[in-house]
């Protein structure tokens, strides 16, 4: 599917200012694929739908939790995370997207996971860093994904947990996963 | 088992400044389980065994570990979390305590854990705040601790992972498992 028809297919169904970022981590994680080697296709594909399902209604994205086999404690968190999982599945349903690759990249952009694959890490930090984000600690992490993979999904990963711990909000297990995963790789590094 | 005979089998297995420290988590203990209707029996009993394996080697702690049914994971985390599951063995083994609930308090009072008992929490917040302790947010948990246990048990946790994360440590999961709960217990609440 190229560009132009993910768009059309994509526009619809998001916010007008959703879907200005959703350009902008798509450029962005066209640039980290570069950067690090990997497939600037998938890396496109999943950008450009990685918030797809965010519109959806609580009741919809619930009953595609239900129905489907993802996991069914997303229930017992914030629905701010459900988009993400479900958004994988409606991809394929809707769109004939299937391409577990790029499915994984959706459902794990919010909270990471343990074992990220290059094209998880590319989205989640495509993400965090698009040049229309503006937060603390985005400056550390922008640096991070000039040369550092690995380093940059750490940070965003342990600034995520941060910023949910200081709101005093739950934190879903994948992102916990995650952070335990990426902060091993770190540690285990002799660079 | 009195406090008199405890202390006799705790001593020679810890050094002394860990003894002080253990004195001072028992009188802390003590004082909670008085203050939050909890037993002091076990209170005192869980708090005066609390480090008893502290100081085994960690040769000996992997042997526990590996040959007991303690998760195997354990092994995969930093060691000084392996002596309060060990702690909770070795007490029966070599002294006849058999009481769940004083094991359950020592075997989680580093990382707490989900469904924390009144005197796991009781154990967990008097080992962070006993008198001889002192660093950033402790004055906060002291507060906290004079009136309501769970909201001091929180703290700790939220604080615990916080340093953690601060020193680009992992954390074991029980410790994101206790946050995680005693986060839905204070925010389901209506006061």
């Amino acid at each position: 599917m190229d560009r132009n028809e993910a768009i059309t297919r994509i526009e619809p169904h998001i916010s007008r200012k959703r879907f200005e970022h959703t350009l902008r981590v798509a450029d962005t994680a066209i640039e980290l694929a570069e950067r690090f080697n990997g497939s600037t296709e998938q890396a496109e594909l999943a950008a450009l739908f990685h918030d797809y399902a965010k519109y959806r209604s609580l009741g919809e994205l619930k009953h595609w939790i239900i129905k489907s086999n993802l996991p069914k404690d997303l229930l017992d968190y914030h629905h701010e995370l459900w988009h993400g999982p479900v958004g994988s599945i409606l991809v394929e349903f809707e769109h004939g997207i299937h391409d577990s690759s790029v499915q994984d990249a959706i459902y794990y952009h919010t909270t990471g996971k343990a074992h990220m694959s290059k094209l998880d890490k590319i989205i989640f930090i495509a993400d965090y860093i698009e040049p229309g984000r503006s937060f603390p600690g985005l400056e550390e992490v922008r640096e991070a994904a000039k040369t550092d993979l690995t380093k940059a999904a750490w940070l965003v990963s342990r600034n995520t947990i941060n910023y949910l711990m200081q709101k005093n909000n739950t934190v879903y297990p994948d992102s916990f996963y995650a952070y335990n995963d990426l902060t091993r790789q770190m540690n285990g590094r002799t660079d």
